[in-house]
């Protein structure tokens, strides 16, 4: 729920994609997005407030920022590709993928798999539940 | 961006996470989400709409429906698993973590890892590129 509050938003989740594939800048977003500059000024703004995105002075006459990944913006990348991934098996037409993802690491096109950090075996719902940890929300508890 | 269309939703993550939880009623969806009844009726069908929920008839006299995860929208689980992943590592305050997640598989409390379907490696941006595929909307080619 708490990561919905910032991640549950169809701009800010392109937002964040496009910061990942290298855009800074509010013109290049707002061209690449094709969203309206109101839309995208307050959507940075929440960003840089979350902390996902570092809004940084690249020239100072005139003033001019730029809008860079922050450690925890650039951590929601492997969000994006699971997502990706869940379009890429339920969403896909007779046309094929519309991204294909080299991975300079093994030198495969490869894709997102969210696996359990204990045993690496695909996470199914079916097998994992969910209990209240230490920092549950008090006035939250299940009925 | 296609995933993100359904997925990037707020009140839509949070409902398939309630159903992911064994929710199926409408009234136990208002009331464990503290959703509008309106706004709620409105996701309920989009979702319904876009194969993520079925809608099945579970009494007849009077008719009563409840909703039902699809393969498609269980599917969807491992992206909020990794999404409180991240929550976990960037959100959490000193009081610990919302949920605990204990594992069936492997017996274990886990949380989610998104890594390489080749080489198993945790996704990191930095070492992905994203080219576009046989499906790349035509009017939307990269500069």
């Amino acid at each position: 729920a708490r990561s919905a509050d910032v991640l549950g938003d169809h701009w800010n989740l392109l937002i964040i994609r496009q910061a990942c594939l290298g855009t800074r800048r509010f013109d290049d977003f707002q061209v690449s997005l094709g969203i309206g500059r109101n839309i995208l000024s307050q959507r940075l703004a929440r960003l840089v407030d979350e902390g996902l995105l570092g809004k940084v002075e690249y020239q100072a006459h005139p003033p001019r920022h730029e809008y860079r990944l922050t450690d925890k913006g650039r951590d929601v990348y492997p969000i994006l590709a699971a997502m990706a991934a869940w379009g890429d098996r339920w969403l896909t037409g007779p046309e094929g993928t519309p991204l294909v993802l080299p991975h300079t690491a093994c030198d495969h096109d490869i894709h997102a798999v969210v696996v359990c950090s204990h045993c690496d075996a695909p996470l199914d719902v079916r097998e994992v539940r969910a209990t209240p940890g230490p920092g549950f929300p008090r006035d939250d508890l299940p009925r």
